[in-house]
């Protein structure tokens, strides 16, 4: 099925490539030569194709704009020295894709679509993955509901779309953040474990007023008590207290299932340690401090794998730590890199070769 | 400052106008002529103009698309026998759009983009609004982010634009509701008292399963309990137990401020009503119809003015009332009517005239 799927493909007259900067690639600023569309509609994908990237037209009353029907992945694709290109666990990302689409009322994506569409797109551009070592090809593929009208009930109509972006090594800087008790980005119940568009614009807030007194971010809590920890800005969370790697669990379905979370605890259960999904708040993690227990904090996600957080403050208590001591989360990046590179036996089958 | 704000029209070769059918207006898609469209970069509000309406071209990047950073507002103007056009309440529709603005970390637009220039729109393209009973012209401002970029972070451009829809009447049947105990609307610390659109998004599934279940709409509880009541599918609501009014009250931030809300809520206070706005529980709800003393329920938005319920089923209980016997919901919806047509004072200043 894979092979006959018909994805008709126009090519770009020119590519931009030579006008890109690969020295300098600022995060999603840059986009390749092409990208894939499919449009559903009357119950069905139809029409999916590659063609030269481009700006799109809609109608001011387009839905995903007024009520946020929309939703997106991101995923890396890799490019070895041999020129050989892989793309990293698309598959997972393919799962949580329709997950969230069923919470958002959005109609599932096939894995023709997604993991095959994304597979030739990458493979028309693969000049543009730079063979160099920390730097990748981001993946965006996102859905948004496209009925041209204002009632407020599921779109009719929606559009699909993979677009990719050379990205450069992500600098994971340690991370001062504080515990955020005023602003609540989810709730049981709610989309908090959904990739949807409203996720993010509602985190925007806290995020800048975190800036605005010196943190790069904040670690949302429990909706109810704000001591239950849920995850840090857009990234999932990590707390190595003794020799146990504690993150927090999903059953209350206010957490993203971050795919680089999961790639964290397989790696780091395979190396034999005690790695626990569980809740765990805010005093716990304080009283790990004082008794001397706390060794790691650190946030995981697809642009910097893994980042530590050297500064963590809540109410007039700052934790520091000093993340040159963080062996645990070094080892899981160092794993987790020399998989992707290939120096490493790949046991979970995550790379998808293009 | 309004008189001499510069807004550059360019009007349509040829109206649209004869070609729309207006004794069949479906809600929210047939638009008027022109719309109005202003852009925010470098800090500022600049280029305000109106123009036809037509498609408008975004990067496949656009912020909006995939972050959510985006809000409305819902309006309505009429037009009385004497051609005169009235606007109900924008100032407090404006009032909210800036505070939804502020909770999505979004600039606050002026009284002269949004109630000046929604005056000269809607002079522009007066003919569209049908000077017949219970039709109007139903006024969508909204602002939407416009970086092309996938950084997560507040976008430093915006598009700001008001569409204009007429709309025939609307036929508020009688709504059959049930109590959700599943899905979470809003929480204490979130964005539901924003009117931004991933509150929109994430409400979709829980009505879709309502109307797959026979239902017309579900009634939102907390997060926490999922007992003390919030609103009604996307609109306000209102208990009439004994002689008094009771809405859920918005201190904990998870409910929509709606305008037509306090426009009730004040009518009927001006009739001697004893209004109150609280927390009020299913519980409450329960036993004042096991007592004979739940008299009326009903909902409040702009689309509809009024809504009454007349099933409401929680668990295993179903309570029956019957809308022909809601007196207060009626006498609400009669004086906010005879205030739009003029035919009773507007001592609240609600007209705005065109």
């Amino acid at each position: 099925m894979i092979e006959t799927m018909e994805i008709p493909v126009t090519r770009v007259k020119k590519s931009r490539l030579p006008e890109v900067d690969f020295s300098h690639l600022p995060f999603g600023k840059f986009f390749t030569d092409h990208m894939l569309e499919a449009d559903y509609a009357n119950g069905e994908w139809q029409s999916v194709s590659i063609r030269p990237y481009q700006p799109i037209s809609f109608e001011p009353s387009l839905m995903a704009l007024h009520y946020g029907q929309s939703i997106f992945e991101g995923i890396k694709a890799y490019r070895d020295k041999k020129g050989r290109v892989f793309i990293f666990r698309p598959y997972d990302n393919l799962k949580r894709f329709n997950i969230s689409a069923d919470r958002m009322d959005m109609p599932p994506v096939s894995e023709d679509i997604f993991i095959e569409g994304m597979r030739r797109l990458i493979d028309l551009d693969r000049e543009w993955i730079p063979a160099r070592d920390e730097h990748s090809l981001y993946i965006r593929p996102f859905m948004f509901a496209t009925d041209a009208a204002l009632g407020v009930k599921a779109s009719e109509t929606y559009k699909f779309m993979i677009l990719l972006s050379p990205t450069g090594p992500y600098y994971a800087s340690p991370m001062k953040i504080y515990v955020e008790e005023k602003y609540t980005r989810a709730a049981p119940g709610g989309v908090g474990f959904a990739k949807n568009a409203g996720n993010y614009g509602g985190s925007l807030k806290a995020a800048s007023v975190a800036r605005s007194q010196g943190y790069d971010q904040v670690l949302w809590t429990d909706a109810f008590e704000h001591r239950w920890l849920q995850e840090v800005g857009t990234m999932n969370v990590f707390f190595v207290i003794g020799d146990k790697v504690i993150t927090p669990s999903l059953e209350e379905g206010t957490i993203l299932e971050g795919v680089t979370r999961d790639s964290v605890m397989t790696v780091l259960r395979g190396e034999g340690f005690d790695v626990q999904e569980r809740k765990i708040s805010i005093e716990e993690v304080l009283g790990a401090h004082q008794s001397g227990l706390l060794r790691e904090m650190f946030g995981s996600g697809t642009a910097a794998t893994i980042s530590p957080i050297k500064e963590l403050k809540y109410k007039d208590y700052s934790i520091h730590l000093d993340p040159a001591n963080f062996k645990t989360a070094m080892l899981a990046k160092k794993i987790l890199t020399e998989i992707r590179e290939e120096k490493r036996p790949d046991t979970h089958h995550w790379l998808v070769k293009v």
